[in-house]
């Protein structure tokens, strides 16, 4: 005999706002602490020394986090659940990450495990966070060698863009960030990515009111492609252009190269592997390289050693049973996923 | 200027099979193993001993797990996490849970993180894990002297249940995960109720046509209240029913008193507490109370330590704003939550 139950799951409602503006940091910190919302706070350590004003004056509430992918490991997780348990946080509680991208990403892991999900709250204070990694739901620390090889989807309840922030960071912070507005514009929106090219120097001087209008469109692009893909089956791997290569040059750099140098580093020998394999036109290769320069990114890597660089490749999550995935993007600036990739080709494009 | 972007989350098809039989494992576990499935085995100790002729020739796959609250830690999730990271675990990989419900717990867990999730399947081998917690999708370890403060709600493919598993167990061990049966039946169904009642006899002497239809209906119970309530935000909180004093019994103990044994306890207490309160008749508790004795369930528990007692049951995930939470049942069987629960009242119950 054998009996079959089937059991049927309703699932929570995930949807959430984003909020960009200028100068409204203050005002929300306010709110919260005025709330029931129970706050506590997980903040980058650069960002609670220029920002220590705005924190709250309890400072027990408050986990200053040294914010760097040597630190986004399971020894710093366990010290922030410590931290919500010596807190007493409860399910009501609400943690808020007021960081980067990887203050983000382990206060959101963090969130999601402690009572199985505690609600959290995004303050992006980083270009990157703004427009990528605080919007999607992905958290994660780093393991055995691998980024973000652990962690959740787990969508927070709103997300707080202040592009004041955006002060606090230097040129080589901002590009860092700006490499994943390229990257977005250039798998969806050829008419974005030509306006970023035509005003280059305008971003470059971080005009106010093209940057508000920019991370919008930055973050409407993210959102879109997210909303039809959660949880990355098929067509929100297009957001990982440039990253297959990416994670690898990070490991491979011993994290000198930074993740968005990386990324455009990635987009751009991805794209050579393309044009090589005849995927795409040399045209669409061109036209990221010329965009990239525009900015001043690096665009030549050399691999340091291969076998971790391989290595790195195949631990990626990208990886599937149909082996290492490519994501290309065509001169009209659609993208598009190419599995099986020849990871011995793919190496020696660095050589060329 | 204020922005605003409202993100939507599709979120994924979660439902799945939980199939009763018996006889099945070695089918199954075969059908896996030539499949493409990738299979990862995580198994009891004890499991693998007896049953080391199932378990794949490729040892390396398999992660033998010493099940106790112990083990239920960071540690062991880490050792899990390099397991998979050793292994070369993909997206499509899945990693199956042979054992109890500790070692489907800390199994669920790392699959949900490693990768932000990869399938896992259950394969519970005792009756606690086969009718509680191997259904509902809730994940977990101990933290802090919390039990399960640190997991997910994530969801298996598959639930396969073999009842032959069962030969394993002593009286002890099947009476402990019984009380969940009892449990169940309590809160929700007074026929079902009534059978156990009236069959105990034949339940103790372990009557194979009994015991899978009596697996079945707890199976279709948990079910049922799960299915309205994935996330525990109200009526699945029924489901705690014993479970508030329980865990404070558990961890008072030192975990002398198992699982099961301590639900039965917590359901006795809380009952009092009702009846004193006024919550509920005197009969109901007599019901609870008569049950218990005739499956010779202890009845009565003296605490060791007040603080650590108070402290756990403080610390418990069903804590809110609205502080401590019970679960009650009434004469007909309906289970009912109480909030604001006094809690040196409850600790002086202990004293009557």
């Amino acid at each position: 005999m054998i009996q079959l139950i089937k059991q049927n799951i309703v699932s929570r409602d995930l949807s959430y706002d984003i909020t960009i503006s200028s100068s409204i940091i203050e005002e929300k910190l306010n709110y919260y602490e005025s709330s029931n919302l129970n706050p506590l706070y997980i903040v980058d350590e650069n960002i609670s020394k220029i920002y220590s004003k705005l924190l709250p004056y309890d400072k027990d509430r408050v986990y200053i986090f040294t914010a760097n992918e040597k630190n986004k490991t399971f020894k710093e997780l366990i010290k922030i659940e410590e931290f919500l348990s010596k807190n007493n946080a409860l399910r009501g509680s609400t943690l808020i990450a007021l960081g980067g991208g990887i203050t983000g990403d382990i206060t959101g892991f963090a969130a999601s495990i402690f009572m199985r999900g505690i609600p959290f709250i995004q303050i992006p204070t980083t270009y990157l966070s703004m427009v990528d990694s605080s919007i999607g739901g992905k958290t994660g620390i780093n393991f055995d060698d691998a980024k973000n090889i652990i962690g959740s989807f787990y969508q927070p309840k709103e997300v707080i863009i202040d592009i004041n922030f955006l002060e606090t960071l230097n040129d080589e912070e901002f590009l860092n960030g700006f490499a994943e507005t390229i990257k977005v514009a250039a798998i969806s929106d050829i008419d974005f990515f030509n306006l970023i090219y035509d005003n280059y120097q305008n971003i470059i001087d971080r005009d106010q009111e093209l940057l508000l209008k920019i991370i919008e469109q930055s973050c409407v692009l993210k959102s879109n492609i997210v909303k039809e893909d959660t949880y990355e089956t098929n067509k929100r791997m297009l957001l990982n252009f440039g990253h297959t290569l990416a994670h690898a040059i990070e490991i491979d750099s011993d994290n000198q190269i930074t993740h968005g140098y990386a990324v455009a580093l990635g987009m751009i020998y991805e794209m050579k592997y393309g044009v090589e394999k005849g995927y795409i036109k040399e045209e669409a290769y061109i036209k990221i390289l010329d965009m990239l320069k525009r900015f001043n990114y690096q665009t030549e890597y050399k691999i340091n050693n291969t076998d971790i660089f391989l290595s790195a490749l195949l631990k990626d999550k990208k990886s599937t049973s149909k082996g290492i995935t490519l994501v290309l993007t065509d001169e009209n600036m659609v993208g598009k996923i190419v599995e099986k990739i020849d990871a011995e080709l793919l190496l020696n494009i660095f050589n060329d």
